[in-house]
């Protein structure tokens, strides 16, 4: 079972980071960029569980560790 | 339209941020974690721009700032 988890800053909390490499994709001439958000994206490998029991698992992980969840948020995939 | 780029490290470059996510996952008891492998995740609001101009334009990006091609991989998806 493999699992795609991606981090994101919530809409109403600043980014930064977003807003530093907007800012040198507009020096370097991409001026279309109209706002760009920087999260973060982990692929996990886990044995051999069920769908199910690998959602609430996961989910469990990004509640404890994965996410900041007062600035973040989350949202998950199980693939195979 | 709408992009969302993933940054990955190569699988044959070693992810120590990731080494460091599975052990912290470990010691919390999630030992069902056989491997994890952290990268980043951006999402881009572009302005008026064909699809085909905008994934153009976005591959430029990846190439040329938001990803290291020499340790890392990238993808992109295109919405709206």
């Amino acid at each position: 079972m493999k699992a795609k988890v991606y981090v994101t800053i919530k809409q109403s909390v600043l980014d930064p980071q977003g807003v530093a490499v907007q800012g040198a994709l507009h020096s370097l001439g991409f001026n279309e960029v109209e706002s760009l958000r920087v999260g973060k994206y982990m692929e996990l490998e886990l044995g051999d569980v069920s769908q199910e029991a690998a959602g609430d698992r996961v989910k469990e992980m990004c509640e404890k560790l994965l996410a900041n969840t007062v600035v973040e948020d989350y949202r998950y995939e199980l693939e195979g």
